[in-house]
């Protein structure tokens, strides 16, 4: 299943460590930057940490960003952005998934100035030549989006029930500050789902028709890192060593499935967000052992790779993911979230036909496996 | 000794597998390109390959290059290419480490268009703004050197007995193209000593101060490969199964010490390599028990993933790889080359010294451990 040939590309500048922000300077230099972050960071005091550090380069700071973006959110943002008169160069994103995805919509310029002109050339679904691009400097506040080292930004337009990527070789960000200290006051909720991200993103990078020895060895140690971690964090918020840890993961995920894009589970996700308000982390995790059991016994090279993740005892592994899952407090049925057994087969059915369900290995299977009995 | 922040980037967009120069005209795209190859590609049949793959974009043939290039035949090539009339967007570089390394140097064009303008400000030993560059793409033929994801080069002055180290944020490759199928007519020797060398990137870069989880992942990996592979490769040279695996271990090789840089095996290498004339994957392998020994127990962390790569008893690994040089023919004592125990000790105390050696962790140790018995 994995191709013969395969390609691997990561630009992303990666800086990690506890205290790494302090970098931001240096990474800015000269430059005249944005701030995009989210609503409560001048409360929190982040905007002043921000100010301390860059001095009169911050030249703008938006924080009118909000949780899943959506086009008629972001079109006034993305207005006052390229039509102020401020000069910026770069924007630094400090923030979760969300408020990088906000930036990367705000990174790419249309010719007319409007964000309506970009939402059409996301909706042709094609690459395009940007008219102008502000880098990016992408400073995750959260353990799981992986956002900081891909090119990909999620946008929802809720009114019609439907979702863009945004994806360009001009999105990448040109570095990533990955800084656990940010992360250590995020609250018990947030840390799970952003947890449950990552582990997502990892398996989802190996289920896949993507997958390559790059993308598996980030996969790999990073999924392994989330399942040992995440249970120990839960219990103990302000561990700073245990929240850079699940920081690695996260940014390990991301480098995996920066080079696969995710699969069948996240298929599923979004349907369970637009439709049922499941929160990303939680919609894009919940399926992993139903998957996890559609994926084994359907390649022996991805077998193998699954088996350095959850031990050679494939066969019980979706079993124990259950229970890791519902030990967390994470239902994995689809009726604890009041989707009918025949919605649900509807849902993942078309989820195999979607983009990112035809990632999955199981997908062009001739004889797929039945969902495993614990899903 | 893992320092609590790291940086991890490598921005080189890596195509893998047998057959992936087919990937070439779609890489290159509108652009006119000079071919930088080895004396004896046009009589193998390898020019004509690249330019039926690039038709007239194949601009140029330069295949006046020579291992281990010297500032006294690199000076006539580069002048050609910066002077000359013909119209270049790009370099593709198809051949070992040497070939690739002799592209590096014409990457960057210097005001006046002089080689020794180049050489005065490498001599200066900082990082400069360089006046042009023109973008590499980096094909290997060998599995060994790396120098595909790095970007560094090693120019030497034979006549004064030294050698530079070019490397530049500009002079990365754009892309590389990793196909085994050209490394499969490879004879003996060559393969023996480029695989050795990546054998010597990746532990070099797990005992150095500028390890970090990503490079360890790819080192860890690459020792693991070679270790297995080289033996059943030398064995069966014509296997391309097995030189696909030794193109990935030569690969992740350069993906790990492409952020560490290398340490005391190398820096003892440039001395053997100018004064006793010995091949650089030779010359940087020999020392590896030695250099193995006096890692060992100077840092937990470091010890943890040497352990991945020699199992937990690390205390014999030093024996175990000294077993694997010899086994492959490849002697392991100074005294073997000709070199006495005194100028050894002065070599290794010099090497310690070096910009390189100072990246080994046993370089600050306060007491250094002995070397093992073996070497």
């Amino acid at each position: 299943m994995m191709p013969m040939g395969w390609r691997y590309h990561n630009p992303v500048d990666v800086h990690f460590g506890c205290g790494s922000l302090a970098s931001l300077p240096s990474i800015v230099g000269e430059r005249s930057v944005a701030a995009v972050v989210f609503p409560e960071a001048a409360s929190i005091g982040l905007v002043d940490r921000l100010a301390g550090l860059l001095g009169d380069r911050l030249a703008a700071v938006i924080d009118r960003t909000e949780p899943n973006p959506d086009v008629a959110s972001l079109a006034p943002l993305y207005e006052a952005f390229w039509n102020g008169t401020t000069r910026i160069d770069a924007i630094v994103a400090v923030g979760g998934g969300s408020v990088i995805d906000t930036a990367k919509a705000l990174m790419v310029g249309t010719e007319d100035g409007r964000f309506a002109s970009l939402v059409a050339l996301l909706a042709t679904g094609k690459a395009f030549m940007p008219h102008a691009v502000k880098p990016l400097i992408a400073v995750p506040t959260t353990a799981g989006t992986g956002s900081e080292v891909t090119p990909w930004a999620t946008i929802w337009d809720r009114a019609a029930q439907k979702k863009y990527s945004l994806f360009l070789p001009q999105t990448w960000p040109a570095a990533a500050i990955v800084d656990a200290e940010l992360t250590v006051s995020l609250p018990a909720k947030p840390t799970l789902a952003a947890g449950l991200d990552a582990l997502s993103h990892a398996l989802e990078s190996i289920w896949n028709v993507n997958a390559n020895p790059v993308s598996d060895t980030h996969a790999v140690a990073a999924a392994g890192d989330v399942l040992v971690v995440l249970p120990k964090l839960m219990d103990d918020l302000g561990n700073l060593v245990l929240r850079e840890r699940m920081a690695r993961a996260a940014l390990q995920a991301g480098l995996a499935f920066s080079n696969t894009k995710t699969a069948l589970a996240h298929s599923i996700s979004y349907e369970m967000t637009l439709r049922h308000g499941l929160p990303h982390g939680i919609a894009c995790s919940f399926t992993l052992p139903m998957v996890l059991g559609r994926a084994i016994g359907v390649d022996r090279d991805r077998d193998a790779v699954l088996s350095r993740v959850f031990g050679s005892d494939l066969a019980s592994a979706p079993a124990r993911l259950t229970a890791f899952l519902e030990g967390l407090g994470v239902r994995t049925r689809f009726d604890d979230y009041g989707v009918t057994d025949q919605e649900s087969a509807r849902m993942v059915s078309d989820a195999l036909d979607g983009v990112r369900g035809r990632n999955f290995i199981g997908a062009t299977a001739a004889d797929p496996r039945p969902s495993s009995p614990q899903a």
